[in-house]
């Protein structure tokens, strides 16, 4: 059960060791995140721990480091002649503000958690607030109503206690004691990863791979998230890495892969925050427990490794890949059809491409940012002319993202699911 | 084929005149419209027309009127005594920022429709343009991508026709010649007003009213939206009055009561804002058809009406209607337990509300507006209290809204239905 799961900064191919010179420094990443600006910022983060599994030999991912660290490295590649002192000074301007960029983005991120009970509670006290104003004899019909909303109190203050522990781990991987005290991110932000956590992740790619047998292949898994299904991946014995760029996913995967075994010993209320399309008030209130497995019970010699960064920056190399498997993933792209390149570049030869989820583009209508949104024909279109072959193909696979079983109000995704592959 | 239907400023029963007394004034329900800033503003509107089926007799309801000719009719109701001068003075001073509010509120929502093609050509261009600044090899990849942005250009412009159409009878009924070039409406408002014409409203109501003989009973139907539902119900035989506060909604049902009469004679592009979730190009730009019925085949004799305003403002009269039918109505309180009163009070004993629809409180997430969110467990108590018997109750009566049947993503609702009395 001391087994953790590792998540490194840089991309790593789980089978093969990867030549320093195809890491994409991670900083760049993050700063092209914070530019975006984008709600689902993604990011890289330094992560602690070991490789699960780690069977022996040579760990799979790299340990924890810290953003200093991180930057260390980088340095030995500057060039020394004094011709280029000024064009390295640049650099190294341009790093001091990627690191300010990085620390304020992080802070904002750890703030969000932090402040996350002190939101709610003042969402709670406006409503309670409201209540008061009625007529006494309308109150007097709801004797029940300011109870509940007392309920509600705990179990804010039980979710702000998981996702202090959440964050307690994460500061001190950046060694930063203290962080300001303004908080602007929406409690939303929150309330959604804590419904993320609410449910397994969506595992329609499954069946694909174990119909299967991919001995000794390497998958990759774009947009992981809490990291479910590389983990469930793995379990079905490939090795698999995940790759992650939102910091509110990357802190709440660490804690459940690394923080959590056994099987239903957390609890977090997802639902508080939902006060319209509630049959009952105590629908609100009812908690969920997780996890719903034992992170911890991949089996000896499984290889399971998570990444911090933008996919699209970290993974260059080209050729590394049997197969990548994006869930809900290729919709968060500003341009989809650089998603479609890369993953075309680092499939290796015969690999294949799985993917599954609707197009519900995520710049879409975020003011001045590119996005290019393409129909799902438009994309096979694209996918077609780069040379995929398309051996599987359904159009209408329904699931649901997030959702509240009990809820007046539901959404559902027909989602298009393809099988290609790159030929030899 | 040429008899229309007429809205009324005024809350009437379909059955006995009412007399003057009761009627509020209808600018009073436009200013808290205007105070509210909420998307569905809720207001008055004067409308052509005479009343549909007209089987000779009395007019159901009122010819249009201009605002100028309203605001003459509660002149006399003012006091001439001395004394009351200053009064009288301060109420005309209100009556005038009244009448300022309601004009401006008039032109932005008519300016929403004027310009929205102005609007959407904009999202376009900028569609273009952005994917203009892809790498050319890419821009080769979609060579249909420019021709598709040109379709729905086209589709735009037939849209812009079809809302001018709308505002062209609106504007001459308030007299006004000219309205201001700037306008702050998101195009969203209209998008889905034109969703809201794609389909038939819900009318989960119907089956429990065929299952009745509900002869020379009276039915209202508030938030009656583009007038379909109490259509339904006055082609039942009943006599029944619809009431709807938003200008958008009034401005579209008058266009659709009376201007359309051949069934699938107008045409629609309700789908082109969306750029997400399309599995074909086409499926974006294909077109509805409307009416599916013909609004003037209601029989000779029929009882049909639609009043302009806020329900709670216009209808206070006891003891008046039999039936009360509200679908997806509810939740656009601000206080539901109000909406209950007025209910209750304007019944007949023995009457009966029958209700339908989920409870996606619309001021939930507005700020400083007052919202009380009750669960439908809270609200079922309230109506027990105030004294209504359940008749009926189903917790899961599955429906859409204005859903877009090819979209990779769809909501729907579990609606509460239930049928309550108000005792003998």
């Amino acid at each position: 059960m001391s087994a953790t799961c590792a998540v490194s900064r840089k991309a790593q191919s789980p089978l093969p060791p990867r030549p320093p010179g195809e890491r994409d420094p991670p900083a760049k990443a993050m700063r092209r995140g914070l530019r975006r600006g984008h709600e689902e910022e993604r990011e890289q983060l330094p992560w602690p721990g070991e490789s699960a599994g780690g069977g022996g030999g040579e760990p799979e991912v790299e340990q924890a480091a810290s953003l200093s660290d991180e930057r260390r490295r980088r340095q030995p590649q500057e060039p020394r002649a004094l011709a280029a002192a000024a064009a390295a000074a640049g650099r190294v301007e341009e790093e001091a503000e990627e690191e300010r960029l990085e620390r304020e983005h992080f802070r904002r991120i750890i703030n969000a958690f932090r402040y996350y009970g002190t939101n709610m509670h003042e969402r709670v006290n406006r409503t309670e607030r409201q209540f008061k104003s009625l007529p006494a004899n309308q109150q007097s019909l709801l004797p029940q109503f300011l109870p509940h909303l007392d309920k509600i109190r705990k179990c804010i203050d039980h979710n702000q206690e998981i996702l202090q522990t959440i964050v307690n781990d994460c500061v001190h991987m950046f060694e930063n004691k203290e962080y300001g005290e303004d908080c602007g991110i929406s409690i939303k932000k929150i309330a959604l990863r804590l419904k993320r956590l609410a449910e397994m992740e969506t595992e329609v790619l499954i069946w694909y791979l174990q119909a299967r047998d991919f001995s000794k292949v390497n998958i990759l898994v774009p947009g992981a998230g809490l990291g479910r299904l590389a983990w469930e991946i793995a379990m079905l014995g490939y090795a698999c890495q995940g790759n992650e760029w939102s910091l509110f996913m990357l802190f709440s995967s660490n804690f459940v892969l690394n923080r959590c075994s056994e099987i239903n010993s957390c609890k977090l209320y997802p639902w508080i925050h939902q006060f319209s399309n509630n049959r009952r008030s105590a629908d609100q209130i009812r908690p969920i427990y997780f996890p719903d497995v034992d992170p911890h019970s991949l089996p000896s010699g499984s290889n399971f490794s998570m990444t911090a960064g933008d996919f699209q920056e970290i993974y260059s190399e080209c050729n590394t890949w049997d197969c990548i498997a994006t869930c809900f993933f290729i919709d968060t792209a500003h341009n989809v059809i650089d998603y479609i390149d890369t993953i075309w570049k680092i499939l290796k030869p015969g690999g294949i491409w799985i993917n599954v989820g609707p197009l519900l583009y995520h710049f879409e209508n975020l003011g001045n940012e590119l996005s290019i949104e393409l129909s799902y024909e438009d994309i096979k279109n694209v996918i077609l002319q780069y040379g995929f072959h398309i051996e599987v193909e359904k159009e209408s696979v329904l699931s649901t993202y997030t959702v509240n079983e009990l809820s007046m109000m539901k959404y559902y995704y027909e989602c298009v699911l393809f099988v290609v592959r790159k030929p030899e």
